[in-house]
Parts: structure tokens; C-alpha cells; sequence
């Protein structure tokens, strides 16, 4: 298997001498074992994927000879993924797969029942970097610090459209219960969205779900739209994961017409 | 809260008093705290869901009093999650979203480029337990011992359709690249195996994907459907519950027709 490295430090170009930094060389010679004449990708979202050649790898730098492009940069969706703050293995989860989901931001938020607000932007980066290159996309995602969602909402750009997933949305004896209280099923929503704008964002709540309060605020927002995911009760990753999964095959990169353009 | 707990020891019936085994009086005890008097939820797939008083809590076992019926028994849908053996951290992670996902089988299976076979059933059964406590749902899945894909297929049964999430699937370089190795986005897939029956599985690959001999095989079968989760790759476990998730937003219990029967 040929490495796959994200690479930021000089812009890439076929047939470009580009340095690697120690951090790089470490993992390539002691974690992989490689050695000068092998092959490595290098990639970022301005400039592509391209093949290159180790040609220096010394105690703490090297170096790599481009060979050829094999991507292509080309847009991605413009999907934020925002989520109250929970316990740490849940954000690792919820970090890693919103990477392989292709979300572009990653924002953590403080709710009213937010248990932890605590977030190790280093080791979150680290593992969207990790999944960046496992996963074969260009780009990296942007790992925020914690933000106040009240704040966040009172700065909302107004062509985003912000997905809220809304844990009550289904349930009738909840505060608004029957039809003002009820949130549409996710697709159904999704479809009816189609089209409104290329900028979005999804929102999911705490373990102890939002305040009624947080709930009364979202609904008055004319950008956003509120969605249900099912019956059951999910994990907070669970439902990052599935509210992800759900817009890419709806309206993201999963749909035909993103995979043939017309 | 209320204390939410499977209970199979005997049939559920408002005004009966039931009998509480040693681990659930342990639970109830030393980790919830809970005293005689206090209000539990009792339920399993066939009695439904009902209120219930703690009416006694001795050193080894426990009785509580049925109040009423809280929810009603309910069909849930036909759906097997089946996947490659993967390592114990994903396997763990895929039985508790796969209960969340409302999965009624979770099904380990052995291919050719499967990299763990063993599975700890205990294990995973208590994972599945404590999800289905905790996510609401009435049914406890079944985690079975790992299969052979090979013999899993041979002796399928007629009317279940099997969605296999075919990661080669969207990827020209591919075995069958081109039109004879693509497989449909996920979503034109679904509606278009929409009504075709109510006994549904999903297969899920190995993270070194399945052989080519595997892919010819599975494409030869008339139940199977090939489809493709998007452009990036996914971890098995990331694709196992994006595409339990895609099954219920579309096929499952998620629907409109779902949450408001006609």
C-alpha cells in the first residue's frame, strides 16, 4: 500500500524537489519502515493528489521528487457539522467519521445541558488528519474550539441552512407535542430543502437533549430546518453519523449526479 | 429517570408480580441505587413495555409489582445487518449503533480478506442489551456466532433481499470497471427495491474489501443489490451504520408512512 500523505508545506507541482518535515519522515521511516526510491501520494485541496518518490530521508528531514498528478483539487460540499460537547471517546468518534463523511468544518458547541465543553483540538486534529488519509479525500476538515451555540446562531450566515436535529421532534408528549412540536421526517425534509443553497450545516443536540428554550430559539430561525432520525433514542455519534450519511446520499456527493455529472 | 430493563424471566401482565434475577437486583441495588418503592420500566419484543414498583430487593433476588402497559407490542422491521470480521474496538462500536439502528440479526461472517473471525458473543450480547435499554426499542437483537459468507449465501432464503455496500463499486480502476462493476447510489437503490419485500439484509465488507471472486459472486445472486456509500472510504464500521441508517430513512421505520400510518 502507497502512503498517503496530506502536505501543505510547499505547493505541489509534477516534477517539483518538495522538503518534508521531521514529524513526516519519523512516520515514514520508523511506522512504516519506507526507504528512499518508494513511492508516496501527497495531496491537499488547492493542488491535488500526486505521485512522488521518496529521494531523502535523513535523521530529520527528507525530501520527495513529484512525479505525476493522479487527482485532480475539485470542490467539496460545504457542510458544517456542529455538535454539543460530549464525552471524549464519543467526539473522537463523532471527529473521525465526520471526517470519512466529508463534513468541511467541525464545531464543537456549549448547549444548556452540554456535559463537557473540554475539547483537545490537537488530538481532534490529529485524528481528522489520520482519517483524511485513510479516507482518500483532499482536504482536511477545520476542528473549531467550543463556541456558544446561542452566539453562533445570532452570527448565523444567512444563506447556510442549518439541519437541526431535534431528538424531540417525534415525540408527542414533548414540550409542543402533536403537530406544532413535530419535526419532519429527515429525507423528507432533505428533499424539500433541495435546491435552497449550496452552504449547510447539521446540529445535533446533547445526550440530554436540548433545553426548551434552545428548542423555541431553532424553530423561530428561518434557516432552519428541523428533522427527526426515527424512533429510537440515538447516541449523540450515532446521530452525527447517521444526519451525515443521510445529506451526503440526499443532496452531497453520494448522489448520481454527483458521481456522473450531466 | 426511570430505570429502563429487558425482562424475559416471565410473561408481562398488569398486576402480576415478577421475580428479578440476581444481576438485575445487583444493578438495581449497588449501581442505580434504587430502594423498594421506586419505579422501573419492564419490556421485551412480545408484552410491550410497562410501569412497575421494586417490591423487593434481597442480597440475591428481587420482585417487582406490574402497574400498567406504557407501550404496546409492535412489529419492527426484518433487517440483518451482516458484516466482515473486524477488530473487537469496530465489532463493539457496529453492535451498539446496529441496536440503535433498529437491527434484528447482527451476523459476523468470515471472507477472504476477513482479518478477525473471533467474536465474544458475551460481549457483544451485553452491548446489545444495554443499547436496547437505552435507545427505547422493545426487541433485543441477536448477535450470532461468526458464518462463512460462502455458506451464508447458499443457503439464503428466497425472499430477503441482500444490500451489499460494494466499496469497489464507484471505482473505475476496479475489477469490472465502467458500467459492468458500477453499483447505484445507495438511495436510487433503495427506492428502486422499495416494496419488492419486507425481509431485508446488508452486507458489509472487510476494510481490505471483498475479493473479486467474492464480488462475482455476490453480483450473480438475484437477491443481491450492489450499491456504493459515496465517494470516500469507509471504515466498516462507519459504513455499517450509514447504511442500517440509509435503510430506515428510506425503507424502515423512519418514513412518514411510518410515524403517521395512513
Amino acid at each position: 500500500m502507497i502512503p498517503r500523505l496530506y502536505y501543505v508545506t510547499t505547493p505541489l507541482k509534477e516534477g517539483e524537489a518538495v522538503p518534508l518535515l521531521p514529524d513526516r519522515v519519523h512516520y515514514l521511516k520508523n511506522v512504516l519502515r519506507r526507504k528512499i526510491g518508494d513511492k508516496v501520494l501527497l495531496f491537499n485541496g488547492d493542488d491535488g493528489e500526486y505521485d512522488a518518490e521518496l529521494t531523502a530521508l535523513d535523521k530529520k528531514t527528507g525530501a520527495a521528487k513529484i512525479l505525476r498528478q493522479t487527482r485532480a483539487a475539485k470542490a467539496e460540499p460545504d457542510l458544517w457539522l456542529i455538535f454539543a460537547g460530549v464525552k471524549r471517546a464519543a467526539q473522537e468518534t463523532i471527529v473521525q467519521k465526520a471526517t470519512e463523511l466529508g463534513a468541511a468544518y467541525i464545531v464543537p458547541v456549549k448547549t444548556e445541558r452540554t456535559v463537557t465543553t473540554k475539547v483537545n483540538r490537537d488530538r481532534l486534529g490529529l485524528i481528522a488528519l489520520e482519517a483524511t488519509e485513510q479516507c482518500d479525500r483532499l482536504t482536511l476538515p477545520n476542528v473549531l474550539e467550543t463556541q456558544s451555540l446561542e452566539k453562533l446562531l445570532a452570527d448565523w450566515p444567512a444563506d447556510r441552512r442549518l439541519i437541526f436535529c431535534d431528538e424531540a421532534g417525534d415525540d408527542p408528549d414533548a414540550q409542543w407535542g402533536g403537530d406544532k412540536g413535530r419535526a419532519a421526517p429527515v429525507l423528507d425534509a432533505l428533499k424539500g430543502d433541495a435546491g435552497k443553497t449550496d452552504k449547510w450545516a447539521i446540529l445535533i443536540g446533547p445526550e440530554g437533549g436540548f433545553s426548551p428554550a434552545e428548542r423555541e430559539m431553532l424553530r423561530g430561525k428561518s434557516f432552519v430546518t428541523p428533522v427527526t432520525l426515527g424512533p429510537r433514542i440515538l447516541r449523540a455519534d450515532t446521530a452525527a453519523i447517521a444526519a451525515l450519511t443521510l445529506w451526503q446520499a440526499a443532496l452531497g456527493d453520494w448522489r448520481a449526479e454527483a458521481v456522473t455529472p450531466a
